[in-house]
Order: C-alpha cells, then sequence, then structure tokens
C-alpha cells in the first residue's frame, strides 16, 4: 500500500514536470513567435492553451486521489499541496504566453517600426525563471529556488528599461505609438511569467524547509 | 475527534473570508486612492500587502494540519483543496490593487490631463467579481460562480474600451501619452483582479461539482 503510494506520488510530481514543459514551451514559441513575426507559431499557442488546462484539472485531481488514498505523512503532504499550487502557477504562465502571442498577432497587422527593445532577452529570463524554478522543484533545493528569487529584480529591471524606451519612443515618434505600446505590454506579460516562476520558487522554500521542519512530526504522527 | 476538525474547517472558513476581506479592501481603497488622487490610500494599500501575505502563509498551515489531523473524507478533500487555490489567488488580488496604487503614485507625479475612461467603474465591476465569487464559496453555489464568469467578458469589454480610448488620447494628445498609459495599465491591473474572481469561481464549480459526484464516494469511503 506504501508502495502504491509512493509510485502514484512519482506520476504526480513526473505529470506536474510534464506540464512544466508544456508552460515553458508555450512561453518559448511566444518569444519566437515575436522575434520571427510568426502568425503559425501564434496559432500554436493559442491551440495548446486547452491541453496545459486539461492537464491542470488531471493534475488536482490526481493530488485529491493521493490525498484521499490513505494517510499520508506531514512530509508528503506539504509535497502534494506544493503540487497543487506551482500547478495553478503553471497554466497561468500558459495564459501569460497566449496573452503575448495576442500582442504579437496585433503587431502583425501594423508596419514594422524600428524599436530598439530586446524582447527576446526579456523572455529569455523569463523563460529560465520557469526552468530553474522547476529544477529546485525536482531536486528540492532551496538554494536554486532563491536563486529565481533573486533573478525575479533583474528582469523587473530590464522590464522597467522597456517600458521607459517604449515611453520615449510614443513621445518622439507618434506614429509608433500602437508598436510600441505592444511592445511594452509584451514586455510586462513576460515580466508576470518571472512572476509566477517566483511563485513556484517560494512554494518549493515553503515545502523543502517546512518539510525539514516536519519530517519529525510526520513520522512521529505515523507512530501514533 | 470528527468534531473537532469539523471545527477547524469552519475556522479555516471563516480565516479565508478574512482574507477575501483584506483582498476585497485593497482593491477598494485602490480604487479610491485613484478617485480622489489620494496619496494616503495608495500607502494604505501598500502597507496592508504584508499582512495579506501573512495571512496566505497561515491559511496554507492550517490546511496542512487539518489535513494531517485525520483521514478527512473526499468532500472534505476537496474543500480544503478549494481554499489552498482561492488562498493564493486572492493573495494576488492584494498584488494587483498594489500594483494600482503603484500606478496612481505615477499619476500624481504628472499634470492631471482630462482623461475621459471611468476607471472607477473598471474597479467597481473586478471588485464586485471578487465579492461575488467570495459569497458563491460561502454558499457553495455554481450557479452564482457562473454569474462570475459571465460578468467576467463585461469586465473585458470595459477594459478593452480603456485601451482603445487610452491609445486614442495617446496619438491625438501626445503631451498626455504618460497619463494615458498609467491610466491603461491601471485598468489591466483590475481586468486581472476580474480574473483571479473567475479563477476563485471556477474552483468553485471544481469543488462544488465534484463534492456532488464524490459525495457518494466520501460515504463509502468512511463505512470502509
Amino acid at each position: 500500500m506504501r508502495t502504491r503510494f509512493h509510485q502514484s506520488l512519482d506520476d504526480l510530481k513526473e505529470k506536474l514536470l510534464r506540464m512544466g514543459g508544456l508552460a515553458e514551451q508555450a512561453v518559448d514559441r511566444a518569444i519566437e513567435a515575436y522575434r520571427l513575426r510568426d502568425a503559425n507559431l501564434c496559432q500554436q499557442v493559442l491551440e495548446g492553451e486547452r491541453a496545459i488546462n486539461t492537464m491542470e484539472r488531471e493534475i488536482d485531481e490526481l493530488a485529491l486521489d493521493l490525498l484521499a488514498m490513505q494517510q499520508p505523512m506531514a512530509v508528503d503532504l506539504r509535497f502534494i499541496i506544493a503540487i497543487v499550487k506551482i500547478n495553478a502557477d503553471l497554466e497561468r504562465v500558459g495564459d501569460q504566453a497566449v496573452n503575448v502571442v495576442q500582442r504579437v498577432m496585433e503587431l502583425l497587422k501594423l508596419q514594422d517600426g524600428e524599436l530598439s527593445v530586446d524582447i527576446p532577452r526579456v523572455g529569455s529570463v523569463a523563460s529560465t525563471m520557469v526552468r530553474t524554478a522547476l529544477e529546485s522543484f525536482i531536486y528540492a533545493r532551496a538554494d536554486v529556488a532563491e536563486q529565481v528569487l533573486k533573478t525575479d529584480s533583474q528582469l523587473d529591471q530590464l522590464n522597467a528599461e522597456v517600458y521607459h524606451a517604449m515611453l520615449k519612443t510614443m513621445h518622439e515618434i507618434p506614429a509608433l505609438t500602437t508598436q510600441a505600446l505592444n511592445t511594452l505590454l509584451i514586455s510586462r506579460n513576460l515580466e508576470r511569467v518571472g512572476d509566477h516562476a517566483t511563485n513556484i520558487a517560494e512554494d518549493v522554500i515553503f515545502w523543502v524547509r517546512g518539510a525539514d521542519v516536519r519530517h519529525l512530526f510526520g513520522s512521529q504522527a505515523a507512530n501514533r
């Protein structure tokens, strides 16, 4: 029974990592869609949203089944709750990718303007944060999760730079106002991807640190 | 033992409602801060964020304690998981209120421009969605939760109107570009408040519908 429970825990973890893969892929595709001005990639991101939403529900159901299966130890409870929370954030990473491609589709309707901002760089920082947050989860490494928190201020800085550059463009070249606005909003969406990565990292810290503290309690509970 | 468990469930629910009250208050204050151009109210929202974050952790810990306390029935498990998810969304409603007042503080630095948009209306729809979503939770009413989902498209529409009005302002009165941009971003933050209310409503539906389906299973499990 205990073995079957732990097998299911592994399944749950693996499903969450697949979910993470889908979310990351959506962000990377959205950045590529921006870089290449590719309507096809936009479409792929839009179509991928449903799979992400479906997987979110599947993971929640599996987590519930596991909780119902037997009295999990405190350490496993924290793990399952962390997964439920991380799951919700990954789904919203997917939502942000959708928001990005909606903006890219707006940009496709407009004439190409010379906007001197490096959106792929913003996107790459955001996407790396998601990947690192998931790694911190896989290896239960609070120190790696803390790296994500640090990178978030770097991302905020990059986003602030885009904001000011685009505001300047709007003032100086009014004809590019719509392009500049869409670009600014894409940058903000990517910054929010980083916020979700930060939430995930915080949940990993909550889980790992709590698990350390509560491990003893968990064992005691099992002996009651 | 069972009674103590249900007492704790009630405590958890009450704590979540207090959390909801704090998040709602933050949004309402942020809207007032915008309407009255009140730096004091901005400060109150900024200072209130910590209390919301602290309460989020307390609710998570209480949920974990409850899960560890005894083998909850499936129906109770779904309830606790719904609370953990709703809790995370309420914390982010608070974050959006902070984002709004940060924009309001930017507006305070600028000369007042005549911008013909009704931000308090957008805010009022968003705030009502949060309140209604919490009500649907209190009374376990999936039909009330569905109202929230319907209102979300109304909010999206209002936000799109603000977007287009502000874009028009930027093109026609470049001197008001910064004001218009900040106003547009406030509207987007409020629209995201509505997204969180939508997430909460979806969690309520997931819980209520699942509880209906699983109630039997829960009883059977208790009889095993």
